[in-house]
Parts: structure tokens; C-alpha cells; sequence
């Protein structure tokens, strides 16, 4: 399923890997694309919308949607 | 032997580990403090000056002096 976040504080490439890698644990298949300029990772996986955004946020990111 | 660095494009937390493990590939004994708002790096190491640089610069970092 796709899911579409809009996230707040990666600033650089080893924030991109940061946060594929928290979704990743939760879902080896997981696609994950990220457009850092625009805030938007792109997601799919298998996992419920609300698992995947609070993997993100333990991360240390703030989801904003 | 204590050696200050001036680096750029470190903006977060991976950043500083990213730079820290580069340093003590190199010297696994050597201390490493960051202060990132100062682009400082702080390095205690036997190994050259100009080693620690180029492991800093091949890591994505800009090593100023």
C-alpha cells in the first residue's frame, strides 16, 4: 500500500538512510523513496500508516501528515 | 597530539558520527569532539594531520584548516 508523509528535519543523506532504515526493520520489502527538498517520503509496505509514521518519528523526525 | 579542524556541510547528529567513526577507522584510539554550530572538529590522534583531513574530506566534508 502506498502511504505519503510529509517529514520535518532530515537534512542530509544519512538522515534519507536513517529513516529508510527505522521502516526497513519494520518491513524488509518496504519501497521507500525520499524528495529531502520537499519533506516527502514515499512509502510502500505492507504495515499500517500509523506504524510506519511513528517509526519515522522515534527516529527523531517530525510527521507532519 | 591535539589537532583543530575546520569543517563544513556537517548538519546533523549522523553528520558528527559519520566524521567520528571516519577518525577512529584510522585511530580507534583517538578522541574526537564536534562542535557542529562552530564547524570545529577537535582530534586527538597519533596519526598525521593531513591523514585525519583526508579521511574527514572522503567522508563528503569540506576541511577548511
Amino acid at each position: 500500500m502506498n502511504q505519503i508523509f510529509e517529514v520535518k528535519g532530515m537534512t542530509c543523506g544519512h538522515c534519507e538512510q536513517a529513516v529508510t532504515r527505522a521502516i526497513r526493520v519494520l518491513d524488509p520489502q518496504a519501497e521507500v523513496h525520499i524528495d529531502r527538498a520537499r519533506n516527502r517520503v514515499e512509502v510502500d509496505t505492507t504495515q499500517a500508516r500509523g506504524v510506519v509514521a511513528e517509526a519515522i518519528r522515534e527516529e527523531g523526525y517530525q510527521v507532519e501528515a
